[in-house]
């Protein structure tokens, strides 16, 4: 298929890099299921110069200056994969998003409704200290439901969300409006 | 509970620092289940310094140098906190290996046995390219099932297992038995 992927904020690498980034992710037409395009960014990680080029951009387009975040968020599964190299590249903490279950006590919990269901997050409470700026990061934003709970879960926990930041967002499903007056920042744009 | 997290290669980091990161893991006694002692890490990553210095100690205990390692593979999830930001550090690629029925097609798989039945693990089948020297990181060694298992994998893509890192190690299971000789680093050890 066509490469159907906009170069969004990843312009800031300059037009050769972005596009070597973008031409990594993958597109797979039909899964899980049939009418869905998956969009697979884990070939941009296994390259060496993908994987800094995709640091270096979520650096420089952070939604807020660094000095402004105290400690950086992600989502299990894939929010663990460029997560907490940010967090080392800018020398701040990592709080892992889990599924509910998975994590010691104590913890605090938040769901949030699935197409189908409810799904359960979970932070360990003594993660987040009272007032800590957090910056949330995923790799995908689609409906925004998982980042949403994940920032009502930061402020359950005392904390303050400093942001977003994701590698692609999904046009046309009104993610952003899940996330409230938040800054945003997204490397790459493209259709649902 | 006293600390009986013994300092082991983490000494590589100098008395004060390698006790400052073992004072950041904590111990859960009888979870998920009466008799294990559930070891967390993920203090350790929280802390800004306890990030930087256990990635700071996976790099001076590589099991091989460098310079004869491709690629990074990390075990879904606790692999994925340190394992891409490892791989950042070195200027290396990452290949995530999932559990199966996350990664689209096409994959390779790999079943393990697990105490009541067994697991199955999965890369992408395009992550590996023939002859690639691949270091494989997770949070711990117990029984150094799933390990093997991910060893398997690499080698089934046709590339070459250059050693394993871990940043905990549980002793009296023999999981380094597992691993067969492949050179093996660990952080810490302490009773399974």
């Amino acid at each position: 298929m066509t490469n159907d992927i906009r170069i969004d904020q990843l312009d800031v690498l300059g037009v050769e890099d972005a596009e070597y980034v973008v031409s990594l992710i993958r597109t797979i037409p039909d899964f899980p299921k049939p009418g869905i395009h998956f969009r697979d960014f884990t070939p941009a990680m296994t390259d060496a110069r993908g994987l800094q080029l995709m640091l270096k951009a979520l650096e420089r387009t952070l939604p807020v200056p660094a000095d402004q975040i105290d400690l950086i968020a992600g989502l299990e599964a894939r929010g663990f994969l460029l997560g907490p190299a940010l967090a080392a590249h800018l020398g701040k903490g990592f709080v892992p998003v889990r599924k509910a279950g998975k994590l010691p006590p104590e913890t605090i919990k938040e769901s949030y409704e699935l197409e189908y269901g409810t799904a359960s997050i979970e932070i360990e409470t003594a993660a987040v200290h009272n007032g800590q700026r957090v910056l949330i990061v995923d790799d995908l934003i689609a409906t925004g439901g998982t980042a949403a709970a994940a920032a009502k879960l930061i402020e359950s926990a005392g904390g303050k969300v400093a942001g977003f930041s994701f590698v692609m967002e999904l046009q046309g499903l009104d993610g952003r409006a899940a996330l409230g007056d938040h800054p945003v920042a997204s490397l790459t744009v493209m259709p649902a």
